[in-house]
């Protein structure tokens, strides 16, 4: 071990420590914090972000990193490691300070802009800030593409899914293109056969909502002991080492929704939960990407329980927790709900079946977009043109259209194809659970996920980031990321079942 | 204005913006954050406080204040903050790496084993932890006194109450040990001739309380859309700028306790809550010491909430709130209970009449301590002692004793006078406030707190570090801090009503 390393080590547990500071308040404001706190708190992450921002320039650690890189040879976990370390390094040191301060209050204004237009469907209002973020955006992409040794866009990419590139999601989305559409047609009419599954009429108060919540992601895993489930405007998992905070929100006519939410975080919180603990304050001890972080949330959410098996566990429980009778509450019926396939405009809200179709629109757009391809004036038709090809239904306006997601404005092009990729991810990681370990299925049927989740926390969790997407996904399944579980997976669902 | 003083502005926004989330991140320890989170807050916790330590003690920040004191005249608040800043850059800078670092490590190892000791009773236990922690604070006295041109526990003192020396309180204490023993026989004597105060009886559910608690607060002043009322082990004010959060603790079987608890915070609340806003990221625009702040919950507690008139007026809502009937809930007898005087060994359940006595026994003890008058192996001698002179009783055991506060354990020598300081200030400002502004009392017995809230804004809350002790006394009072009106409020109160 040279002697830089160790000093990197202290280095980036400091830098680390604060960046869980950052993600603590960043919850708080989202879920408990009152109106009048907002001035200061954005006042309060500004100086934490600047504080990281110092340490990772600080001019010493570039220095570390070079003479530990030059150094005596580390052993597995320490070598990759120092290559996180180094990552993260080249992400934080790529820009000139005047292009990330530039980028920041492009985002903060279009962001802001951004909500405005969204409640009054107004892209034209949009439009003129669009532009400013894009505009950074793709400097951004072009200055990173040259510090990473990449294209523009996979650059961009970079932040998100280090390792899968824009040609490879070319291959894979082309795939789902070619099979999903004709797919979508099939489930529909085999769908259109069976009675219309019926949504058992509410009002359910949130607090029964919230103790069903918990006793789902409690059979799931989620140890209480080490996080909290509480209530945000829109749903995510946050918080810090050994306080893992999911939140949801309660709709008090579906609850439906909610329970799947907080499923779907489980899996974010799974994942982070049994993250190394021994390295838990380096860079090697974090989630990997986002693409592997996605297919933790999908395959706890869509792929566990969404499964015939548990799901009629689950339907007990549901209708004990909420005290719930009739045909509504039968337990076919909420799986036929579960998984009820059906086009929309809005890509939340949207089934496994079409969600990727929604991301293939947003890839393509956002790529001919940082290509300078498309101009930001002409969004609202494209967007409108590929709903048509791909879903097969035009928004009537664009607050249901182009204007749905914050991501754009918010700077975050390239994030998109994650939550595919994590659907792929998702449905390979179960199939090979399934192969590998016996009865799996039979256990989610009495509720009970340790056989699941012991799989998952050898061949994922535990794994940190010492191997990316294909190499993690290798050494857990056999193969790299391909469409076939996933193709699989709906067939069998929809089809065959 | 020089120039370096605007640099000096923004060097202190941007500590005090880290101090802000350090004190938020302390709030959601004692209050929400799962137990599994204890390992990495406490990482989080002191990397902020390393970061701050850096800032406070950059080599630039000293000649910057160095520089905009020899430099052209500022204007009464910008050389009021200008003093404040320097007076933070000491407190950072009086003392080496090494005795801050031994410090901190003896507090730790000090808190710990007066816990433990503290369930089992037993002050050998603590012994030789407290001997360490009281070695290190002397050291700290010594090194902060010739830095500060102070004695050694004046500059202790100093942290806490900036103003008031270790000689004024021993003036402002030996009237009170002087009046008060008499004073007390008579008011118990006076009490005994009346029919003993009932407590209604339980259990009151602490979501009722909850109620109870948010509706009396909001009665006093505090504004809800700027701050929260949670649970924690022990009530206190925390938060931040516009996010004032305040916590209490629920016994169903006495909700009269959580109750008079919420308005001792809602007084150190009102103060946060009024605030000079243009001021709100440097030292001039924070409170200006703990006799102030004391001062203000002690006003809203034991002055106002506990007045008769508004007593009366709650008494109404307390039955409301929490449904109660019958003669335990007459106004009478819930005042009588609210006012009640009765010798205790606890210092936090003590009335208004006992409670200087357990100061005065605290103080001696510490001063003594630091002084090396008193070795700590004799502390619970002393204590016993002390406790038969001043209060008349003596403790069964050192943890009904001498081992009932955190304070010494932690370091804080120096804090405990400004409890009693506060107590004073706080009859001062009442009587003068009811002096200066009619209608206070009567606005009080129907509910309304606006008149008495204005003064204090007008004279306390507005003026944030612009004035020490005495003359924000003075200006609010005519006079700097004298015993006349605590004697006369207990008189009053408990002697002629």
């Amino acid at each position: 071990m040279t002697s830089a390393y160790p000093h990197l080590e202290r280095r980036f547990a400091h830098i680390r420590a604060l960046d869980q500071a950052h993600g603590l308040l960043h919850w708080d404001r989202e879920t408990i914090m009152p109106p009048g706190g907002a001035a200061a708190r954005g006042e309060q992450l500004a100086a934490l972000e600047r504080v990281i921002h110092e340490k990772m320039t600080d001019s010493a650690l570039g220095d570390l990193l070079d003479e530990a890189e030059g150094g005596a040879n580390l052993d597995l976990w320490r070598a990759a490691n120092l290559q996180r370390m180094r990552r993260a390094w080249r992400h934080a040191n790529a820009l000139e300070a005047e292009l990330v301060e530039a980028q920041s209050r492009a985002i903060s204004a279009g962001v802001g802009a951004w909500m405005e237009a969204r409640s009054a469907s107004d892209f034209t209002a949009f439009l003129p800030a669009f532009e400013e973020v894009v505009r950074l955006s793709c400097d951004v992409a072009v200055a990173k593409g040259e510090a990473f040794g990449k294209s523009p866009y996979d650059a961009l990419l970079e932040s998100y899914e280090d390792e899968v590139t824009a040609e490879e999601i070319d291959t894979l989305f082309g795939r789902l293109a070619a099979v999903l559409p004709n797919l979508r047609d099939r489930i529909l009419e085999a769908q259109a056969v069976r009675p219309e599954p019926q949504l058992p009429e509410g009002p359910f108060p949130a607090e029964r909502q919230q103790a069903l919540g918990e006793r789902l992601m409690t059979l799931a895993g989620f140890d209480t002991t080490c996080g909290r489930l509480d209530v945000s405007a829109h749903p995510f998992t946050g918080g810090a080492t050994g306080d893992v905070r999911i939140t949801t929100r309660f709709d008090e006519y579906d609850f439906t929704s909610s329970v799947m939410a907080v499923m779907h975080e489980t899996g974010h919180a799974l994942y982070e939960q049994g993250l190394p603990a021994d390295w838990a304050f380096q860079p090697v001890g974090q989630a990997v990407n986002m693409t592997v972080h996605e297919s933790q949330s999908l395959l706890i959410e869509m792929q566990a329980s969404r499964s015939p098996e548990f799901h009629g566990h689950a339907a007990a429980i549901m209708r004990e927790e909420l005290g719930g009778s009739g045909d509504a509450w039968d337990a076919e019926n909420l799986y036929r709900l579960a998984i009820r396939v059906a086009p929309g405009y809005i890509r939340v809200d949207a089934d496994e079946v079409h969600y990727p179709l929604h991301i293939m629109l947003r890839t393509r757009l956002e790529r001919a977009l940082i290509a300078g391809d498309l101009a930001c004036a002409d969004v609202p038709g494209a967007w409108n043109d590929g709903m048509a090809e791909l879903v097969g239904i035009v928004p009537e306006n664009d607050a249901q259209g182009c204007l749905q997601d914050i991501h754009w404005s918010a700077g975050l092009f390239g994030y998109f194809p994650t939550y595919s990729l994590g659907a792929l991810a998702a449905a390979q990681l179960f199939r090979a659970a399934n192969e590998q370990v016996p009865g799996i299925r039979p256990s989610l049927a009495r509720g009970d996920f340790t056989p699941l989740l012991g799989w998952l926390r050898e061949k994922i969790h535990s794994q940190g980031s010492l191997m990316s997407t294909h190499a993690l996904l290798r050494e857990a399944t056999g193969e790299g990321l391909s469409t076939a579980a996933f193709e699989a997976h709906l067939q069998q669902r929809y089809l065959e079942a």
